[in-house]
């Protein structure tokens, strides 16, 4: 078997949204579709990719170097001789030939849209969804039918103050999210506070018996504060007891989050900006995060892909943490394949932004902050029209 | 003032030379001329840039995104009102604007790539070369007017044995290095001790009085080995006393420095793969490098350029480092007069490889292992010929 071709696009995701590090202004997607030969329903097999939000397309590193190396390389290096299908992890090293070690930015990216579109395919090739493929690979055979999920939104509009932000999460808790999570930090203090605690009121419809209000809010610095800065959220934060406290400093100040654990003793959550399993062990061993309580957030369509998704759940075994910790950003159907088959925590999800590529299949609507797999080869995401409609205008 | 207009073009130093990682068959380098509306001797002043080698050409960021940036800022927003300049950090805000934290990897090259480009013209509006600037805005006034550069060399030739790379390392101490550099890592322990010992007896040839020939050589595994190849090497050059033992493993594995500190005790030296000021933190937090020995090879043609450099330069300043333990990568004029006018202890060279960007000003030959800086405006490119006709024949 082989792949015949290889195309992209570049797909604009720009909106109003600003979070607390940078505006959505000019927002782009790469997409890829990969051919293979395998006929399947008299239909050629194609593998799709794209890569989550909050990084930019890569069609430039695509043409200049990852996809020539693809399209140059042999067939059989490719190639899982023992299923006959397309093997990812030959492919990422043909993809990563002659790359020096460390640097891990923009490549990361172009890497993981095409390994999203590679798993994609070799999924539909054994015909099976990719959540089972990898319960059987990596995890035993066990998977999960049904995954968490929380609703990420609360960004900044210009213009639209606290009353827009409750009804967004209102919107949220009414579609079946039992969690919603919304930015911080680019405000002051004083008024993030009152964004909170305006949201905190709105929950209190919402919760069930003998829950707080803020067991259902997670918020997101998205990496702005320094020390002090995101001291002084947390001496705020602390007595909240939020879901969690996202990235309140740079993603690689370890020191900032470990100085941050002796002052808050509720969740953090962080990691989505870390794009190597190399700074996933530098986090872990340095960051003073508690394997009982806080979560991790490597994105695997920004860093890599699942080949090095795999590398970083090898290094989570390593530091004794479960895998029940991971909470992937990104909110699209292939990281809610990882949380189903590699036992992950949950996942993103995206209800209001960075359509057709956030979201579910059609099929599966929320509920008690749930989401259902389909049975659909691959990623699935011919079960999601927006989705598959864009890639047909693309591609064909 | 204003930017009249950006130019860019890829250029290949494709070459036969391996290293213990990667290969060099491919190598490009993104090359900018930036257009000023600043008339010098009845001309413009041009400002030129380009990125050191290991990492590839830059031009689908440039034009997808830094460009574009640049291109569509105010131009008051890129001017030092005070010195009726350009400015370099303004300059950088903009190019980095709705970029997320984390993630530095490829868009650092393309960044370091237009840094040097403003550098060159700032320095050329100011008619002063670039060291005697920076020696003025940053360090005091004090500047070096020669600084210590050693020869790296040593690949790995295909077909080629230890002769050659004799003869290579006595060609570089006969051009007047003191100091020579060998790659290591792409062979066996044994077979590379034997490339070491070849060396080492031809630098008895050339060592002075009460001298070591160790002393006089470095090697470089490029980040290629695991903690325990890495100690048997440790334990193999320990008698050596050799100059430094170079990115022995992965650039970001501080924990594997830190093990390896306490089983070597002559220099290291690493950090051309660390791309931001926070991965510069880890370093020195985490890596069990000693600010008495060990050396600090940042780069900043690599690493978002010398804006980025001097937020480098506070945290070692923080770390109680002095700037003399920083001899950056790169082996061309931009680096060598950070060296010169921010007090760094000395430049890479590479007298036989990546022409014509490595290598310094034609009237400046090395004796001693020292390099002389010229008065010429700027980074002085024009008094490299091969380097200016290159930039003439792409962007005239």
């Amino acid at each position: 078997m082989k792949i015949l071709q290889i195309k992209d696009s570049v797909v604009s995701i720009a909106s109003e949204i600003q979070n607390a590090y940078i505006d959505f202004s000019k927002m782009t997607v790469s997409i890829v579709a990969i051919v293979t030969d395998v006929i399947k329903d008299g239909k050629p097999v194609i593998g799709y990719g794209f890569h989550s939000n909050g990084r930019y397309a890569q069609a430039g590193l695509l043409r200049e170097r990852f996809l020539p190396r693809l399209i140059e390389a042999k067939p059989e290096n490719l190639v899982d001789d023992q299923r006959d299908n397309l093997d990812p992890f030959k492919i990422w090293d043909i993809l990563m030939t002659n790359e020096k070690p460390g640097g891990h930015g923009d490549r990361s990216v172009a890497v993981g849209v095409l390994d999203m579109a590679v798993w994609d395919a070799v999924a539909k090739i054994e015909e099976k969804p990719l959540y089972k493929l990898l319960a059987e690979r990596f995890g035993k055979g066990k998977s999960k039918k049904k995954v968490f999920v929380y609703a990420a939104g609360g960004y900044y509009y210009p213009g639209k103050g606290t009353e827009t932000l409750v009804q967004e999460m209102q919107g949220y808790l009414e579609k079946g999210y039992r969690v919603v999570k919304m930015k911080i930090g680019a405000a002051s203090l004083s008024e993030d506070m009152q964004r909170i605690e305006a949201v905190l009121r709105e929950l209190e419809n919402h919760i069930d018996a003998g829950e707080t209000p803020g067991s259902r809010l997670a918020v997101d610095a998205n990496g702005r504060f320094d020390l002090s800065v995101a001291l002084a959220y947390a001496r705020e934060l602390q007595p909240l007891g939020l879901f969690w406290y996202e990235e309140a400093g740079d993603p690689l100040d370890y020191h900032l989050q470990n100085e941050l654990s002796s002052a808050y003793d509720q969740p953090f959550a962080t990691g989505e900006n870390l794009f190597s399993h190399q700074d996933v062990a530098n986090l872990l061993r340095y960051g003073g995060l508690r394997p009982e309580k806080d979560y991790l957030q490597m994105d695997p369509a920004l860093a890599y892909g699942l080949v090095e998704y795999s590398r970083m759940l090898d290094i989570i075994d390593q530091f004794n943490w479960s895998h029940s910790r991971c909470v992937p950003h990104g909110g699209h159907q292939f990281a809610l394949h990882l949380a189903a088959g590699l036992g992950l925590g949950g996942n993103e999800s995206y209800p209001g932004v960075f359509q057709p590529f956030g979201g579910f299949a059609d099929e599966t609507p929320i509920k008690d902050s749930l989401v259902g797999l389909t049975d659909h080869p691959g990623v699935g995401f011919e079960a999601k029209s927006d989705l598959i409609n864009l890639f047909n205008k693309h591609f064909q």
